[in-house]
């Protein structure tokens, strides 16, 4: 006996991901009893972002000016791109605030599980940049998982006839880390990739 | 570098109930990536309970008509009042599904904690409804807690003048409840409370 307006927010909350129909209740309600300092607020942002977000056409990134902010950005270097999987990883990068150059979102990895080929990617994007004169380094920031492996392996092919330097993201131990909690395979190439104090 | 609207969205969705910076974040770039299917509705349906949902001024239950669909139902039972404390304790009740009288939504609990007075809850429309004709049984259905149970005990006071039976929910072992993990204060109630097979 719930109101089908009611119900069907709830509906399309709960298959957000994080949010499962016991949340998408509780936030439906929380919103409902904050009408004017919740709810309001919520459906103009989500309204505004709705109707302005688009997708980069030089580097995948999602924003609501096209180029992107980051493209556009005269300050930023652009003889760097750095190769991500997604735009949460871009997200990532830019909390972590050191990292200056461009970006490039592939809008995944290739994995044969998935069905996911090169040309699913947005790799001729990237080939394309590559070409381009003034670019220096090419930074692979693809997951350490073995699909994201894989890509990184791929696109240093690729690179391979574009005058670049292609780099990647070393592996080690994370900040914060304590070595007795590690998995092998990150102590194993910690110790491989061992530089001098 | 996200772009400040996409960014303003993040925040106020991080304020939910059940999500936080991290989560909120996903649930945006979800949207983002399936704006058809999913941002758009969602927009749609945020906008449209925004700006239905009212308080039923009988029950106190949100809908988007009032009074609510409980009580403008006319195959409910008109002669019961379920006393529960939010509007998240009716949906409980109504998913249970088994009830069929009509609702009471008090908003709260009497707290010294918190400062919730009788008055700062809807108990004047408890009474009010308690004194009009017809009406049989009120059921406290508030929380087993001590809040819950005090703010049950001072609305039985308050009913001792009116012409109806005050019962409350039995307490004891739940369904699919194993004794071993029960905590004493259940097993206690369970065995006061015990039953002819």
């Amino acid at each position: 006996m719930i109101g089908t307006e009611i119900e069907r927010l709830i509906q399309l909350l709960a298959k957000l991901p994080g949010l499962g129909p016991r949340s998408a209740r509780r936030a439906v309600l929380y919103m409902m009893k904050r009408r004017e300092a919740v709810m309001t607020p919520l459906v103009k942002a989500l309204a505004e972002a709705a109707e302005k977000i688009v997708t980069c056409h030089n580097c995948g990134n999602l924003d609501t000016v096209d180029p992107c902010a980051i493209c556009a950005d005269g300050r930023r270097d652009p003889t760097i791109i750095c190769v991500v999987e997604e735009v949460a990883d871009l997200w990532a990068l830019e909390r972590a605030g050191t990292y200056k150059g461009r970006y490039h979102v592939l809008g995944g990895v290739l994995s044969a599980i998935d069905g996911m080929g090169p040309e699913d990617l947005n790799i001729a994007g990237l080939i394309a940049r590559a070409g381009e004169v003034g670019l220096g380094e090419v930074i692979l920031a693809t997951g350490a998982t073995v699909d994201g492996q894989t890509t990184a392996h791929y696109l240093t092919e690729r690179l391979a006839g574009c005058d670049v330097t292609v780099t990647r993201l070393a592996q080690g131990v994370p900040v914060g880390g304590e070595l007795d909690y590690l998995d092998d395979g990150t102590l194993s190439a910690a110790l491989k990739a061992r530089r001098p104090f």
